[in-house]
């Protein structure tokens, strides 16, 4: 089928190659025009046969909101948005509602698959009308892996409340694999660890593909030497605990996950210097060398920090 | 080569039973006559021609440490001991040092598999030394899959370290999917949360055989409607902790995984009691309708209880 | 100083009583006749002298909201409005511009203290403009403690958010009491725990008073017997999570609150559910009695279920 | 009462005082012939008359392991052993099973009360049989502050098992109070963060003995800029969270307070390396500027590392 695609990007473009091999004829629009099919938006639109299919593939927030505005100005009654990105559902639903209202249809899709994706196709979730979801289901066979890989997952919404449900999953599953790594390596009776990591890759109950990425990041650097510990968040780890904040849903795991992100970009940690504090003044202002005290000019900060004695330690 | 098997349950018998397909020489012992080769462990040792490799396959703790002193007072020096059971790296250490004083070889060995091992053959994580476990080598090649699912992890006791930490590891990924599922199950965007699991089998980051089983799980149950949030630990669990604590390393996905499974099998939180009756307190001793308060012939337990203002709440 | 008080519940009331046992005239508006010194909020605004201060002590949320936006159109330029009640910082932001746009004054106050208020004193987190605050510092000193309990915290909102982390604390120290309390009943050597808390009210580290609370409570019900394990969670603990998300600090102990609270009200975990479900699939098919199987008919559920070998437990 | 003190350090020699000031004779011991009043533990035993009572105070582990046995090699039937150390309560089952076998009663004291201890008294937390501890209620008497701070808790063990209790409580309210902090510095709007806590000295839920030290340590450094988040952890807290494990109980709280501190004694954290590790495996092998990379030569370590793109997120 015919379908226009906005964001010609890594995950655009892709995609956008994927669906032409499939046999789909797709317009495509991007800000640079050495990749852009029309000058447009309105150009694009205007190309497209009613009712039209837009798929909006550019990044989440702003970009996303003012692209879909503008599409709402330019699109007739009985077209369709597709917002591929990885936007918020609430703002899918702040969306739908404007869209609805001009009789545009809207469906939300979260995409996984990254730079596989061309080659094995792409998990699609998405929310949204059964018949806007039907009209659109040539263009999801051709994304889609050969199995499974596709789910309309509810309303408005609910494509990017499931792969926002995915990212948190996999916060977990990757922390889970970095304590085991770190308990590992702390032990004086296991000497291989990489060893250890490769030798789970098939027969046991942690198979799985973060487990083949490990492997091959362990191979590289068998003790992972070349890298800090420091990470990232996306926004779905962060939108997942707030969804779970919202819906009163308990999230150790995924929330301990994501803390973990937050605690690593920190230099030093604010709320351990309050710690540090209260010790000091457990023994009493005449302790000399207080815990967790700027070393000045020490080379090796923490080297030369003493801690005083707990308040109730006895003496000797 | 020819192998001693002591234990022919479950799992030493389909070991057992894959070695002899393997083309070993198994001879195996079993308190139930009705499997064993041999009446004793007296009789399995006078069995096997020396230098002799016996293998434990019993439960852990005080079976697994009664056969190996039992081995220990009937073995000659150049014999080894498998200990291939779930036991904690700090009894192999103690087995070790027992055998080792009357120059019995001693190999701890972490296996994971469980009822498909037979068929596909099981992950082998060893500890010991460098010629015991080449002398077994054989048996390991028989016993482990067709690719990778072995590992000299180091010393004695560190093939159980690597097991205990591959539960440890599987404790986290199982929480991170069960907080997944419980928050899309919260939504109210999302109506087919089987069919989002099952959209992630394939091109996505968290695919792996948890959520495979997952997967057939909801394909029996799909919402889970045939059980309750109950689940026992296994030791391993616990040891991870422990050893996390030991070594100081922050294990906090891991163990609030273990804690899920503590709080699932309490009836009522006696800590949340703590809670209310606090809250409680807030409101000074004026309040009739106590947070918490033990509903008398309720049928719905709780659906009568009125939080009681917070104490700084403002009324109107 | 003469003040209007838009709300004489509980709160409202008693801080009114406060103010003109300090010597302030106030005038007090309720939509319950009884209690209202006049009819609207119309006559309430007519009977103040310019520039006139309002408190709002209302519920949070659209009350609030209702209110303050009803005084926007009904006060002058010069007028403050006060927001007394438990807002969210973000809230407070926007009633700030809507007022700010008016020429009228706004001033957000986090208040503690509770049924003790009236005769202690209530501790007032104020955010907002230096020269509103001065203003108020009257009304302020009289309902304050006699020690401490007010700061000027910032800007618009920073009363609120302090107060919001207030009840962060609040949530972290309270499951810190009720941690050590079930872990102390849970002991088999510990037979008095009411007098370990008690003994802690003098010379320890953890005197305070929710420790006093506790033990008052522990007082009336040694075992907390006629409670059950339920708490409710009021909003500020999930807009202290909230924030934390927003700001990428990680608050593991507060989030650990939070959450346990959530938990405390479930009948049955969800979550678990899914690891019930992957522990029976890892014993294949053929398991008969499943973990976490609802027991039919059964009195006490759960005591005969018998959880089903681990996949990789050696059987004997 | 008379009563012999072995080990005169800070708490030890505090505690003599105390009991001198009481009007009690006690024979103090220490290896420090500065201070001792006898030469050698078997002079102490000497000078005491039957039946004895010997107060050890000297650090946990081995040093009050090595002085109980030899008491128990000095002492005789009738006479009693305090352990007034940090011991771990499985220890005073030890001892006191072995004291036990000669006659020799044994009990088992938690002190709180560090520096200030001399002055206000000693919170005591006491485990043992009720004769023994009414034969020292004279000395408990005169060591505990005037108010409470005085519990027979149980069973030999009890005493240390409510001291471990104790700190880990403090362990969870110390961590509540940081994030607090963390998350009020974090904040924009709020600008006089050591007044918030100030405020919240006096009419508030939370107020206690440490947020009365956290201000203490706020007027000397109001930012904490002299201090690095770094804090050691005592025995207590992680018995706490291996007792917590032993006894399936879930202390969430505890145990993040427990781990913050692991995490805050870490240059960097290995688990992150993992993390970061699979997120460039994410991005392929083609991803030039690695997360986590180590910055060459970098005068600010991660200030210039730019994150690969989510696999999943659209580019354009």
């Amino acid at each position: 089928m015919q379908i226009g695609m906005v964001g010609l990007g890594k995950m655009g473009g892709n995609m956008a190659e994927r669906l032409r091999r499939g046999g789909h004829e797709v317009v495509g629009y991007d800000r640079d025009p050495a990749v852009s099919d029309v000058a447009s938006l309105k150009e694009l639109v205007e190309r497209l046969e009613t009712p039209r299919a837009v798929w909006v593939m550019v990044p989440a927030g702003d970009p996303t909101h003012a692209t879909i505005q503008e599409l709402g100005n330019l699109l007739s009654a009985g077209d369709i948005v597709i917002d591929g990105g990885n936007s918020h559902y609430v703002d899918d639903q702040k969306h739908g509602a404007e869209l609805g209202g001009r009789g545009i249809g809207f469906v939300d899709c979260g995409v996984s698959g990254g730079v596989w994706g061309l080659q094995n196709g792409y998990a699609l979730m998405v929310g949204g009308e059964k018949s806007d979801i039907e009209r659109l289901m040539p263009v999801f066979e051709t994304l889609k892996p050969e199995q499974d890989g596709f789910v309309h997952a509810g309303k408005i919404g609910a494509g990017h409340f499931a792969k926002m449900v995915h990212n948190g999953i996999e916060y977990g599953m990757m922390q889970a694999f970095a304590e085991g790594w770190e308990l590992l390596e702390a032990s004086d009776v296991v000497t291989d660890v990489p060893g250890a990591f490769k030798s789970w890759r098939h027969g046991t109950v942690i198979r799985s593909w973060l487990l083949d990425l490990l492997v091959r990041a362990l191979d590289e650097d068998p003790a992972l030497e070349e890298l800090r510990g420091y990470a990232q968040d996306s926004g779905e780890g962060r939108w997942t605990v707030q969804a779970a904040v919202d819906h009163a849903v308990p999230l150790p795991v995924i929330t301990a996950s994501l803390y973990a992100r937050f605690a690593s970009r920190q230099d030093d940690s604010p709320a351990m210097k309050v710690v540090a504090a209260l010790r000091n003044q457990f023994g009493g202002h005449a302790v000399s060398a207080k815990e967790g005290q700027v070393a000045k000019g020490a080379d090796a900060p923490g080297a030369d920090v003493e801690p005083p004695a707990e308040a109730t330690r006895p003496g000797r």
